[in-house]
């Protein structure tokens, strides 16, 4: 790359930090990109930290030394993301979605790749730091989700098939019960799909007994795997007893009326902490 | 905003562009953002559309007049993709891939999200200009695809299910012959995920003779939608007869031997064409 100056350098730097979070970038890979010295483009850093900071992009991380380098670690504040999540809150409660066996009609809300990379901003702030390998999911609805949260985690994803017959390998499989309706069935992975004694995410799109999240959990004990966090995007807070204990939603669903189509959907335990950032 | 330098709005804008692809900005809003004169907000813009077009991140559209503003088009030069695809086909010759029926492992490489976006950023270039308003794709594993490629064209997706038991209210579903095992297959969609005559983007990971685009095609008729495109990543290049006839390619698996376990895969028919970029 020709060498550039101070503004098109600021630019430069920006796409390239964006695209590549928590990665650890060496000041030399710029230094030697734009042909610039170490101090101009710790100058630069300064400047895109500010701002990022600022506008609630999240930190840019300087680890000094020879190992050291330059890390960008999304991060939205609770308070923004209370805003957005707030407005989906609104959204989720108009009464054509409430379906069947009161559940909520989302595929629209997170079909849409704007909203879906600001869940996974949230979840990837929420576990930021947990030390985590790969994020997990099972077939269909929370997939999406999965995907945006990894890419501001920069982490692979593992999609967990509800149809035992795919042929991807030797696979492990295992039977769980379903929360809602108590039937009995069945996921499956294959076995190359995830490295033994993995650090795992879970992630979904909607939690009511837990019965789908405990199966995962299941699952990842034949792989020796640890789960280091669940995040679901709705929990339903007309359950009497969790199968699932430690967890993260970011909306919570109550008094669900089908006769007279009303529901409420509020925030979510990520906002519950007292904790001001 | 409080009133920001040019190295501060550089990184700014940079960022506010970048995710919000295919979105007509106003000049005013810059403005107004940064409390800066048109003047500078257009000086800015002349900095980052170098920028983006050297570093082949793609276009900065300026419309000028009274509904002017500058528009970010995803772009990635074919030559670019090109290195990246003959890569990732190294990647897919890897002799344990190859799984009974003459199908590819391809969770791993799908499984992460900067491969994705690159793909995503194929199928945005080569389908940018299109005029479409949803990509669709059928679930399970083209799903990532569907989201990387419409989060660069900022457009929602649309997932069609192939259980036909799924609550998402009325829907419609149709009968399709999967060309690889002749079994006849549902796919259904619910009525209220696509509107009528929507143009429609296709994507998906895998085709053989086309049965499962074709299917969707059929489905999308019930919808009076149009096709606009349809992306498959990899092809199988050893089919007599394609059921879709007007498709776009990125890899193409040829010569697969199971009994020898190799295979060759070569870019797809995207880069076919002869005009140089």
């Amino acid at each position: 790359m020709k060498k550039l100056k101070r503004s098109a350098r600021l630019v430069e730097m920006t796409q390239y930090l964006l695209f590549r979070p928590h990665s650890l970038i060496p000041l030399t890979t710029f230094a030697d990109r734009y042909h610039s010295a170490k101090s101009s483009i710790s100058e630069d850093l300064a400047i895109i930290k500010e701002v990022f900071e600022e506008e609630g992009l999240g930190e840019l991380l300087t680890l000094a030394g020879a190992a050291g380098g330059v890390k960008f670690i999304p991060k939205v504040p609770r308070a923004a993301s209370l805003q957005i999540i707030t407005k989906l809150c609104r959204q989720l409660e108009q009464p054509e979605r409430i379906l069947p066996g009161e559940y909520l009609y989302m595929s629209d809300i997170l079909g849409q790749p704007a909203v879906l990379n600001e869940i996974g901003k949230m979840f990837a702030s929420a576990f930021s730091g947990r030390d985590i390998d790969v994020v997990m999911t099972v077939e269909t609805k929370g997939i999406p989700l999965a995907y945006a949260t990894a890419s501001f985690l920069n982490l692979p994803v593992v999609i967990v098939r509800r149809d035992s017959r795919v042929t991807e390998g030797s696979a492990v499989s295992i039977n769980y019960v379903s929360g809602s309706n108590k039937r009995i069935q069945t996921m499956s992975l294959a076995r190359r799909a995830l490295k033994e004694e993995s650090r795992v995410l879970i992630i979904d799109d909607f939690m009511r007994a837990g019965g789908t999240i405990h199966g995962m959990m299941d699952l990842l004990k034949e792989f020796r795997a640890t789960v280091k966090g669940v995040g679901v995007f709705v929990e339903s807070g007309e359950v009497q007893e969790h199968l699932v204990e430690d967890y993260i939603s970011l909306a919570r669903l109550s008094g669900v009326d089908s006769k007279n189509r009303q529901i409420n959907v509020h925030p979510g335990n990520y906002f519950d902490a007292e904790e001001n950032e």
